[in-house]
């Protein structure tokens, strides 16, 4: 569903991230995924969704779904909610927002039913390995430690991404494996692909940078 | 920050809520403020608030905030972000999606610093009293057991409403009260009024008739 | 740790199994351990756990412990406390105590260092798949649906039993592998036991029983 | 239920008070409590209640209750149990295991019925005041920055007591208020009393300190 090698970019809840620069960041992905031919991503925050996924031509992402079915639901945001925002898929389990594994096995089997590309996040090879026997679309491995540091888990961590790669082929050998936390630069990136990974999912890097679109062109120079 | 007497609509998770079915839900809610000059205010799917924020005129509520600051919070939703999308103020503490205490205070107290407007929703008097004790914007009393079953509160436990309304004024005058649970027509709105509420809240009464509009119309004959 | 075939006892909160009730249940447990050679594990209430595990012969098992560690975890189960009450290990994750997958590869992490048996429950044979990669001591796959019934997962619904003894031998050949939801009679026990499980997780079908003595006699004679 | 002034000690789960060091710091307190008069009671670790309430002639408490009723409920801790184990009563809402309002007000309304003591705890005088709508037995008031610090609530934050004192006398006279976080000497206990509160709730002073039992006759020196 999504395009590979491939960067995400996961906007979190910044204040640099809402509305207006939200939007900004978006339309600076698109740009960057025109002008470099780079798959690029976006998870706009959760209520920007629907209108940022209206404006851009790249894929839009949900950051979370709940393991929740439409009807009285109130506050909690559904797959099928997210599908018919425009979004082609959802993170799932990020570090910072964490799922019961019944939930995760629910979204991800809803999730194939309805063509709808789940990323779900883990802290390591050993978690990569148990949600792949769930088979989802992908799973991207971020050692929460690194989250934000800015030191990336493909030069720091190298053996976390390269047992995951392995763990998961074994197990689940067409999902598309992405590593994440500390990715800034374009060698980042490098290294992560070289690593066996197809992507990378990232925040900070981009959301925090001066300069978000140089900062998405270097990430793009590593592919 | 809201006109009262007020109708608010939350259009919850319902399949019928999502996407083009939650703009015309809206548009509905617009219509029906203009044609009446009675309040609507309207709680659209989390996912599609900014959109919606920016299509309609009447006040827009998020169904939810979290108790969280913009920054690394993947997936959560910020009293900041929902403000910047254009709603006026938020649902907290939903029969659907209860909170903390702590959290409850927490969002409460920054919204009176963000003149941002609250809604706690409560189940009985004796936790409106003790919301009241935060002093919120709003509380919305409901009890869980009429949730969606169409007998309304305001006819079927007045006492609970009126408990809500007598002990929330003791301790928070300017609380504007509502009720909610079963809510489906105008005599249910006239009674709510009665018992000295200044509104209602409600969701499958409009979202899931079969002419919302004429629901709606219904509904403001109460006022 | 434990050895095999083996009965596991989950006595709930069940207004039966407070103070003496549980007590009770534990000694009739250890008298039919004792009768029959069977072996029989009693998991009591959380907060009668060193209470009983100092008067039985028997193992004893936590019914759910958190992944926490040792400090200031007010209210909070840690491993080592269960260890250190006598007990041998826990129940982990069971249908009416979900867990965030991170927090289960947590506890198993540990409980591999403290020779601590952690039984990990699971709702179906792809959920026991993903826990296998996590290589904890048991796997129980209990499907929600037949929790309580006394309809028998073991007769009533023998793929999932199947498939996740097929699924967890590929991924951890070691695992003790157990199923539970409906198991009331020795019949339900031996069927268990063909399907390729070591034994039995169960609650109401003793707990509830007019004679629960009599109850564990005719489970034994499944096995 | 508890006579005041009171001291009453949560050991939470430290490694110190597991097992053997849990039973030792139970038997000081009943020690202390012999040879001065003062009213201590104990909050054991959740998995050592029943145990210990046998085992000493102090009043203990939980640590913490679910908002859950007897039955289906593995590994939660319902008041009834916590009741039977011989416990008069529990904490409620502790900083570091906090709970949903319609929580508090469940287990404060089943707790009145059944003559049992909670103890709720929160983080500042709004919240205090919250929970003093709900009626319950006790309130302690702990800003959770001070906890674990060794700087006593009642002498760096009297205001947090003061208003604490001051708001819930206003809506419910009969509450016993307690006051925590960082209290750890007899000055720091006089200090709460002479603020207006009926006690001290604590935890490392005495947990942590290298003679538990000169930590505990310390303490008693403030009343």
């Amino acid at each position: 569903m999504i395009k590979t090698p491939v960067i995400v970019l996961n906007v979190k809840a910044y204040s640099e991230s809402m509305g207006e620069g939200g939007f900004k960041l978006a339309k600076a992905c698109e740009e960057v995924a025109d002008e470099t031919g780079v798959n690029i991503c976006i998870c706009p925050q959760q209520t920007d969704l629907s209108w940022i996924a209206k404006e851009v031509k790249i894929p839009c992402f949900a950051q979370h779904v709940d393991a929740a079915d439409p009807g009285s639901q109130t506050g909690w945001v559904t797959l099928e909610t997210v599908k018919t925002s425009g979004a082609i898929g959802s993170l799932v389990n990020h570090s910072e927002h964490r799922l019961k594994i019944a939930d995760i096995d629910a979204i991800v089997t809803k999730a194939r039913k309805l063509d709808f590309a789940t990323i779900i996040c883990t802290n390591n090879a050993a978690v990569s390995a148990a949600v792949a026997a769930l088979k989802p679309y992908s799973i991207a491995v971020e050692p929460p430690a690194l989250i934000g540091t800015g030191i990336s888990v493909s030069k720091a961590e190298p053996e976390v991404v390269e047992g995951t790669v392995k763990l998961v082929k074994d197990i689940h050998k067409d999902a598309v494996i992405l590593c994440g936390a500390g990715i800034s630069t374009g060698e980042d990136v490098k290294a992560a692909i070289e690593l066996g990974t197809e992507g990378v999912l990232l925040a900070s890097g981009v959301v925090k940078a001066k300069d978000p679109k140089a900062a998405l062109l270097d990430l793009t120079s590593g592919i």
